[in-house]
């Protein structure tokens, strides 16, 4: 199988970097083909703006969305843009790797999601009505291949726990696992999240190479998060709210796990 | 009163543009200074790395900590951090405005947080052991100011109603307003959330000022959200989990509200 790994650390020399030596190790050794976007080494332009479009009429206002579609369209995208995207295509899995930062994504990877799902590719696709509110939560280009984050953080796992202080970590990463990955299709599976990174020795990084390694092996067969799909029934459209009787009485984002 | 507004929008002849002008205007002619760091106009530089130091050592392994508690000590920051950082110190209040991307704030914005909450300036400050976590969440270099998010987006108000799909607007907000602003010490006043920006014509747009000038002549007197400060009480330290009599039972982001 194919896997791109998008991966967000300013520094190789550091235990991200170790980490993603590891990963593109073991999924090697298991027969898997890997490419990685280290956004970082690639000086990956973090800022969606009019520059991602070739071509356009330097006098007319810049509309993110419009243009992102009149450029995936026409291909007239910039050229990094289309790069991704084709690393995308080839991807039957994607592993963003990055360290949790004031609680989501390093704003360089953020630039990478905002212009490589161009409209077309990441959103706007499918029929588009009050009917039918776009081919996404569950559908979408990405259907078929899955996804998974591994993220650093300097905090305790208590400090993420249900009541810890931080918010729970499956919260924390919702917009990313829900709005980033399920949004265009992708399976999700259970985040692998390291704690306490200050407080790493041989023995630790060695037992989180073992933890690491059996959740790359389970890559094809571990359940995905069974987020609530949005065309299947359990949404009304267009409002998109839950139905009364599914997770009755619950809101916040566990409601829409099934 | 001084306002920093930080905006992040590609486009100045758009509805966030639109909406900038006019909170500029009103804060004004309330009698207020303002300062506005127009992100995509300043090109601020997304990325946290290692150029964000001066005179480092470029042998050395970078560490976006350890560096950045360094370069801010001693003087070392490069100069856009450095100018950022003077605006906050000046700043009585704090007002994010952007258009809601993937369910967070652009790429270029947070890249703003990234690099100017140094360390020993947006986090790193006060006491940290084993019984004081830092002077965090209710407590640091931002005590006394006030925070405010101005945010777009293109979906429905429902859409992020308690059962919406995209999950409750404030707990997409949450690891902003309280990972980002809250955790520094401001004082989070509720959201400005502009819904369904593609159905704009002048006379929702007169009202949308109305309801945003409301809030703004509100900056000083709105009562703030009542997250619960992390050092009086609520939190077992160094667990930093909510006490058990406290929202009893309660789990997720609305527990760390009073």
């Amino acid at each position: 199988m194919n896997v791109l790994i998008v991966y967000a650390h300013p520094e190789r020399r550091s235990l991200n970097g170790a980490i993603n030596d590891f990963t593109v190790e073991r999924l090697r050794a298991n027969g898997h083909h890997v490419q990685v976007s280290d956004l970082y080494a690639m000086n990956w332009k973090a800022p969606l703006d009019a520059h991602d479009v070739r071509d356009r009429n330097a006098d007319a206002p810049f509309h993110a969305s419009l243009d992102s579609k009149r450029a995936f369209e026409n291909g007239l995208q910039s050229r990094d843009i289309e790069i991704e995207q084709d690393k995308l295509r080839w991807a039957d899995a994607l592993i963003l790797q990055f360290p949790l930062w004031w609680f989501s994504m390093p704003a360089i990877m953020k630039g990478w999601v905002e212009r490589v799902y161009a409209y077309g590719f990441g959103y706007g696709v499918g029929e588009h009505s009050e009917t039918h509110w776009g081919d996404r939560y569950g559908e979408g280009l990405m259907t078929g291949k899955r996804a998974m984050i591994v993220v650093t953080t300097g905090g305790w796992e208590s400090h993420y726990s249900p009541r810890g202080i931080n918010g729970p970590i499956d919260d924390i990463l919702f917009h990313i696992q829900h709005g980033m990955l399920f949004y265009p299709g992708f399976d999700v599976l259970q985040p692998f999240v390291l704690y306490e990174t200050h407080r790493m020795d041989e023995a630790r990084l060695h037992a989180t190479y073992d933890a690491l390694g059996q959740r790359l092996d389970g890559l094809w067969d571990d359940a995905p998060i069974a987020f609530r799909k949005q065309n299947h029934g359990d949404y009304a459209i267009p409002q998109l709210t839950l139905r009364d009787e599914l997770a009755a009485g619950k809101t916040g984002f566990a409601a829409h796990i099934d």
